[in-house]
């Protein structure tokens, strides 16, 4: 049978006041520790796309890039990170945004994505969406084709999607 | 044809002076984003085993994260990630290693491995092997049975492979 949100969904633990005091974390690690949650996991993120319809899965740092690497395997297509600032090794383009205190900045090699390349941006969580904004926007910038924005859960009641300047944009799992 | 290390190694791209001066830094990006040496690197890493050989992959922050979890999709097996310092919501077991200057620590959930599980350690990169080696060490505190540690690329002339406390270490490219 294959796996669905809702499996999925009883998997992930509740751990609270983390990464700080009253703030209730969603922990994907025991979806990712089951082989078969795992690999639901994938086919869920990649639904609607069959090989050959993405060039290219971007991960964002870091957990994105474990759906990214499963689902890029899985489409035939490739793998491309963006990361926080000073990480990638070669030249980048590079997107600011705003944190609640203070601000961070993104970062996507140069050539990893070329004009009109079709591309699926992964993460596991939408929160805020600040960081995923951003990536929309560094793929907006190089002119990718951005067939979807993806994520394993979105904390619904954040509004992070409302940030986010892509119309394709779906989570397995809402809280 | 099925892909080689050669054709991984070509694929590689030499960025000198990263992180800083002097360091040739052996920038994967390109493998990753070409869908044939992605899909390879997995081959190459996994070989040997078969699906059911393998009850976790463990794979370390953050470059570690894409090959442990196509590996792990690969062998039908869960992923567990080794993450730095504060990164992992619930409690871990910590283990931590000298550095150049001054010290990192490494932590793993203490319900991701279970004594005995047949585990797989990967990362990108062997270098002086500080983090492997207390990735290692933490395995072993949990009477994990490491089955391998692997690495796309290692960096022999610093002889971090002495500093695993493991004979099945092995690498798909060295330098």
């Amino acid at each position: 049978m294959p796996v669905t949100s809702a499996d999925i969904s009883a998997a992930i633990r509740d751990v609270p006041d983390f990464p700080k005091p009253g703030i209730l974390f969603k922990d994907i690690t025991p979806v990712l520790a089951d082989p078969a949650l795992l690999a639901g996991c994938m086919d869920l993120l990649a639904e609607g796309f069959r090989p050959g319809d993405i060039d290219a899965v971007v991960g964002i740092d870091a957990r994105g890039f474990i759906f990214a690497t499963g689902v890029a395997l899985k489409l035939n297509a490739g793998f491309v990170p963006v990361r926080k600032k000073g990480k990638l090794p070669y030249e980048t383009h590079a997107e600011s945004y705003d944190l609640e205190y203070g601000s961070s900045t993104v970062e996507l090699h140069i050539d990893a994505v070329k004009p009109g390349d079709r591309v699926l941006l992964l993460d596991d969580l939408l929160a805020t969406g600040g960081t995923a904004a951003a990536a929309v926007n560094l793929l907006k910038r190089i002119d990718a084709k951005i067939m979807g924005v993806r994520f394993l859960v979105e904390l619904g009641f954040l509004n992070g999607r409302e940030k986010l300047a892509c119309s394709e944009v779906r989570s397995v799992i809402q809280y």
